[in-house]
């Protein structure tokens, strides 16, 4: 049925898509060759053009905001969608991040010599080709094309409508920059004709594009993964879980709840769903109550915890089965009390969404179990769910938290956006 | 389009497959706590019981057999289905070859501690429910459970129906010895009802499959790629090539291109497409067209090979442009000589499916720009490419040979049936 789908885009749109692909293969051949002295020098080239477009980065961005605000956009996504002077220079200092990251392509990953003297190693080199499809954050379109450069992969991005005039702006600006460089401005292409058919036409480019990579809401994430016959890497829905042991000391249940809950709750690593052992609730749950109650949360909980937040006086309602599947990336947290260790890891191993997991103990054999057991990208055990972040764990960057396990699990930086190639060098071996 | 096509399986044959699968996520939960001392015992214990059960394992397959020349299978064909009692004790080789292999599960990938002191490692842990859809060999329905049982994942496997009594008599016995060993049966499941509807609802079942692995022919790696919602790694086709450089030694030439042609022609590592410098070609060519005549290989050239081929009394045609792209599998050779270097990268590029590609050269400055800018699995300089295998590369077993750029490339041994997670322990580290 994928040549029935192909079929149903538009010829001409396919056939722009496709000959942008083109194009992005060929930069890509003279990307994988560059240096990291080139590739850096690009970067910091990128950033100063980034820097001295801010005005006109900023104008076009006011041209989306009017739009949005006729079109009545919440103010949430009026929000993400905004970049002021300051927020164009965040963009460029993060380009100039990257320049100073270690360049993944060329790192030899493993080799050996074999008995007949063959001599094989394994070396990152650059995907190739990589669609990214996106919603409304314009900084993603900047993040995007620094991360490929630098990883030597040409992008093409597919964004926002919403932000539309802000990412052609930000597209010729960085594609001049590359000229000056003398690196095709191919490397970093933007799709803004075709809507819907253009993002189908890029995620079934079988051939053209090697890895398209969806970020936003689930339900982008859902059509992409579904319908895309090119390689995909899932990213970003987290229905995170933090569970207190009977254990668990008092204060640090407190200080991980409320923290993963309440640090930010609009993000995929945020905790969406409580679970308290019952031995553990009378001591643990009036003050994460209160506290939870103070930063505004509404607690969707069983019938124990809707009494302890009514103690707390805690806005509360009755959790329902689809609250314990359900990331609201909003102050609601759903919460039940639980009988055993058992039943925790049962509850967690039905309704997670392999992002993030966390367990709250003192009992050294319960977080070994719970760390062996529970199958997520991320488990933690005394931490808040919100360190599952690439720049948290050191990487510097981060292109997405992959939710599935193919490639890359958990945050991704640079190496997730290279493949390997085996090298093979002998003196004339025949099997 | 997924709903539609998972809407076309009929609603029995998806239960049926989901069902299974299931069952298979409940036995993968139990294999991923299992120690590397438990499934090695396990293993030796499914050798033992294959090799007990050699006799009706034969008889099944007689079956099978006697389906087939009634069909009127190729001979070929019968030939891979063909498991007489000798084949059936290699197979169970096979499996104690397996048990002795490292454990990939519990492998610690890399770790560090951060600033804040919260200790980070990225673990190797089994993917889960992985599915094989394959064609004939039965020995690739052992295989596949030994190393899915080593690796800690469940397995669902969807041979071809040719081989339908021996498969089931062979996972008959495997899941007994199974069960009697504690592990549950279900960490092997075969699939022999519903046709390619249930290979459908298996490639689609996303949620309870973690991994799809196609092996055969082109064509059903076609379809599973682009039918498939589970993610999916894309094995075995190879029209590899030698590249004959100016520079080349003329013996080492003649041996590695007979041999990468004549070793075994049915093979994804064989070569299919044989380039030569137009300067090494009245140095190299002479042999190399007297050796492959000799070996009765048919070479489909351009005008100038034609002349070789003539001149040395071996078969020869003229080549076509699908040529180019075919993979023969068989004695057959598409040959061009080329002007340069450039010209040889050029035609590799835009020919190779990524599988191997090989160039003879004494000439440094060309083996560096071949291997830096020939974009394959396997890059070879003097040598076979016969060699990409994992056999050859001491993995010391192989479920395939990737040709996609995500998670595996090249040879796919225990620990590309592996992912990773990340367990973070900490002392109530929030943000």
């Amino acid at each position: 049925m994928t040549a029935q789908t192909v079929a149903e885009i538009p010829a001409d749109v396919r056939e722009h898509v496709h000959e942008t692909a083109r194009g992005a293969r060929t930069a890509a051949r003279q990307l994988a060759l560059l240096t990291r002295a080139q590739k850096d020098a690009a970067l910091l080239a990128l950033a100063d053009a980034v820097d001295a477009a801010a005005a006109s980065v900023v104008a076009a961005n006011v041209q989306d905001l009017e739009r949005g605000r006729e079109k009545g956009l919440p103010t949430n996504l009026l929000d993400r969608l905004t970049l002021d002077e300051e927020r164009v220079h965040a963009v460029a200092r993060g380009l100039r991040q990257v320049a100073a990251l270690p360049d993944p392509v060329g790192e030899v990953v493993r080799g050996s010599t074999l008995a007949n003297g063959l001599q094989i190693r394994q070396v990152r080199v650059p995907m190739g080709v990589v669609g990214m499809i996106y919603e409304a954050r314009p900084n993603v379109t900047v993040d995007a094309a620094g991360l490929g450069l630098k990883s030597g992969n040409a992008v093409i991005l597919r964004g926002g409508s919403a932000a539309a005039s802000t990412n052609t702006r930000l597209v010729e600006v960085l594609r001049a920059a590359l000229a000056e460089q003398g690196i095709s401005p191919d490397a970093v292409n933007l799709l803004t004709e075709g809507g819907h058919d253009a993002a189908r036409a890029l995620m079934t480019a079988r051939g053209l594009v090697d890895l398209v990579i969806p970020r936003g809401g689930a339900s982008l994430i859902q059509t992409v993964v579904t319908q895309s016959t090119v390689p995909v890497i899932e990213t970003g829905v987290g229905n995170c879980h933090v569970y207190v042991d009977a254990s668990a000391d008092t204060d640090m249940a407190v200080e991980v709840v409320v923290n993963s809950k309440t640090h930010r709750n609009s993000v995929c690593n945020a905790a969406e769903s409580l679970l308290v052992h019952r031995d553990a609730a009378d001591r643990v749950l009036p003050a994460i109550m209160a506290r939870l109650g103070a930063a505004g949360v509404t607690v969707h909980g069983d019938a124990a915890m809707e009494g302890y937040a009514e103690s707390a006086g805690t806005a509360h309602v009755p959790v329902t089965d689809e609250d314990d599947d359900t990331e609201f990336l909003s102050a609601d947290l759903s919460a039940r009390v639980v009988d055993s260790l058992d039943q925790a890891i049962a509850h967690v191993q039905e309704h997670t969404s392999g992002h993030t997991e966390a367990i709250v103990t003192a009992d050294r054999a319960a977080a070994r179990r719970f760390t062996t057991e529970v199958d997520a990208a991320a488990v933690m055990v005394n931490a808040s769910t919100r360190f599952t972040d690439g720049e948290e764990f050191g990487f510097g960057a981060e292109i997405g938290i992959s939710t599935q396990k193919l490639h890359a699990r958990g945050p991704m930086a640079l190496p997730e956006l290279t493949t390997t190639k085996w090298v093979v060098e002998g003196d004339g071996q025949v099997r």
